[in-house]
């Protein structure tokens, strides 16, 4: 057993607790006392805050080798449009041992900043050819092993994607270039390589498998209805991306008469477990369907604004029944705290009204909630019997300095940068120690993967 | 003489040099030179990026101790005005001695952030009842002594503050409360007592002295002409809060039949040493004002979106011939790479475009630009004869790395962090190395200025 005091610790509640052991028996937290106002011998103390684990609900963790190369240049501006074609043609040169090592530097890197559990939202599954490797789930393997050697906790999110877009016509557009290595031909198959992956990682402690339906313009609405089912039989979550931009909306009305929200419902996705990321151009129609069906939203501001998606409908949402969660995607930056708090500030700038979204709630959303969106209910919090994931931040550095105890959490949320996270615990194992973590060099690592996907 | 030799250094182009030397004798540049490819026996090798000093163009340095406190709790939501109570109520608290060591600590956090040059834009200026202190510049000479003592070159832009608020009528409200501590009376009292900060100041190698008119609210249009007189008389710089809240604008035009920008051109404010501070709900007009007369606008990103004040038209301003610079503000965070990203990221939320504003240009905002507008328009570049104020970046951080030579700028501006700063010099002097600053210990020093603040 492993006993932990700590500073202060966030519980779940409006403020944080002072004097806060915690103990950890194997993967899992054991027990949870307050109070305690010295550090009880042989317990290791952490200074500043502790939190649970933060949750990226949403991550392509090979995008972080776009990082700062999709800026428009001197030869004009761009668009969400013109980011995926830059973001293509990454896709094109990555195979599994490439994806591995950059997937492994890119989860340290969200280690390091206080992230314990990603859902990855996998799509690139096929060779350059669109023929399946040797394993059909090469990739998505050299994710998990990637995961599994850095030391974070992983939900894969399969991705369903069919077709390159859909027309005016209804019918779907033949996938091109990148997108072939995205396809598995129909929803069956995709059924059946994913349903194999799910079986080989059935006992993994720190692994689980979701499904995702790309979006209305990869998967027609049978199809869709096809994932659906598999996730409904299983339990397991699915996510999918919905209304990132307008044209997808347009397109979407234009072939089924629905949005596309309207769309997923009709193929019986929204659910408790269903996950829509983005949500940024919905109708108010569209809010109360995802409302009324209990699901999550995954926003991802700093992708959003990098994106030039717009600002989501985020407090409307909320108000509806949608819980809230949130990711770093296209990790233009991966820090859990600006996501957080660019829910709220974004929202201020459209709104002129502070204080839509709370600091607890806001960290609900990058805890509890994301854990729960990714198929791990029990985790996100610290309590006995939750998995044993953790991190503290530090309350002495420059950007946290002067925050009295009662502004904690409001400190967290609108000051925190990714640098003041200190100490990172992942199933009951020290994965980050004095802001390093314990086994990759995560700089270096990342420089190298990139270079090696660099055209 | 002090030699540095940078692997990466931007001199003002589009793209960086490999190898430059930066030679340096007593507070200048002597020389620069590109293309050495080896640092030269003696040299001071600066891993990384070399830019100019960062020019924080708007700053009030006591807000510092606000941040993480003024978040709408569970008791409803906020606004700008109510904000403004709450940095009133810390108004209230300080006095010349807790000024500097407030003050002192947070221009420490900002040369850790690479911030060389600050713009104090500095109105509480007497004691709690409004009386003028033995010294009646005590609290700026604090304020000066605080930029001193940390290493930082600084502007006070020492601001004329009259009246509560502009009525409907067109008479002033009273000052109560804490804005007693901010008025002089009329505008000849202010212009005397600025007038011997200045000339106390003249030969101050780090520290010039320039004016504000707080706003239209605290300024009538005669007295910001009295303050527009003396900037224009001794060229110093002249800056103004301009139309960052709608309910300003709206009172303006009841009592004076103009914008708060058309006051100002009739005061003769408007000229290339004028500063127009946020101009965030500017109409056409206000921004051919501002264009025409080759104004500068200051924009503050993180404080604007914290305190709900909308995206103002950035692109707009620039297309008219106003020069972009940039300002920390209220220091909910101080970190110019994100006050720079923010310009262009919050622009596109609004505008759905990306690439209104290129890292060059922005860089430019966050250095010889901030510089002009602080009135040293010999500074903010790595030349010969400029003050030898420049920063490195680490290109190895988590965040940076990665980034190809040919992605150095775009990935400072949209991806780098205060945390990734290296080391920073001031007028030839290193008052940063190795992320820490040489003299002070900034969080300790943060925590207890701030404690000492707290009601």
């Amino acid at each position: 057993m492993n006993r932990y005091w700590c500073e202060q610790a966030w519980l779940g509640g409006d403020g944080v607790d002072e004097g806060v052991t915690i103990e950890v028996e194997g993967d899992r937290i054991a027990a949870v006392a307050s109070g305690v106002r010295v550090a009880p011998a042989g317990a290791t103390a952490l200074a500043g805050v502790t939190l649970p684990g933060l949750a990226n609900a949403h991550s392509h963790a090979f995008h972080r080798a776009l990082r700062g190369t999709t800026q428009p240049g001197a030869q004009g501006a761009g668009n969400f449009w013109t980011w995926r074609a830059q973001m293509y043609a990454l896709a094109e040169r990555l195979d599994p041992d490439r994806y591995f090592v950059l997937a492994r530097a890119t989860f340290a890197e969200m280690l390091l900043a206080g992230i314990t559990l990603v859902g990855e939202f996998h799509y690139l599954h096929h060779d350059r050819d669109g023929q399946p490797y040797s394993d059909p789930n090469g990739m998505g393997e050299a994710v998990l092993a990637a995961a599994a050697d850095a030391g974070i906790r992983i939900t894969v999110l399969d991705a369903c994607y069919l077709h390159g877009d859909v027309t005016p016509a209804g019918t779907e557009a033949e996938l091109v270039g990148a997108q072939r290595r995205f396809g598995d031909g129909d929803a069956d198959r995709w059924a059946a390589r994913v349903g194999a992956l799910a079986a080989a990682h059935a006992a993994d402690p720190t692994a689980r498998i979701g499904a995702a339906i790309h979006s209305v313009r990869a998967v027609d609405p049978v199809a869709a209805a096809t994932v659906a089912t598999w996730a409904r039989e299983r339990g397991a979550p699915l996510h999918a991306h919905v209304s990132e931009q307008p044209a997808e909306n347009a397109a979407c009305l234009e072939a089924h008469g629905q949005t596309p929200t309207g769309v997923l419902a009709g193929a019986g996705a929204l659910d408790a477990r269903f996950t829509a990321v983005h949500a940024t151009h919905v109708t108010d129609s569209d809010v109360a369907l995802l409302g009324a069906a209990h699901t999550t939203g995954c926003l991802c501001p700093t992708t959003e604004r990098d994106l030039a998606d717009g600002v989501g409908p985020a407090g409307t949402l909320r108000d509806a029944g949608v819980q809230l969660v949130l990711g770093s995607d296209s990790h233009a930056v991966i820090d859990l705290f600006e996501e957080a708090r660019g829910v709220e500030l974004d929202e201020r700038l459209v709104t002129g009204v502070r204080g839509t979204h709370r600091a607890p709630e806001l960290l609900t959303a990058a805890t509890a909630a994301g854990y729960a969106s990714l198929g791990w209910p029990e985790g996100g919090r610290i309590a006995t019997g939750a998995p044993a994931d953790f991190v503290s931040v530090g309350l002495d550095t420059v950007r946290m300095a002067g925050t009295a105890t009662e502004h904690t959490l409001d400190a967290l949320v609108f000051a925190a940068a990714a640098a003041d996270v200190h100490h990172v615990v992942v199933a009951g194992r020290v994965v980050v120690s004095d802001g390093l973590h314990q086994t990759i060099v995560v700089g270096r690592d990342l420089r190298d993967a990139i270079a090696a996907v660099r055209t």
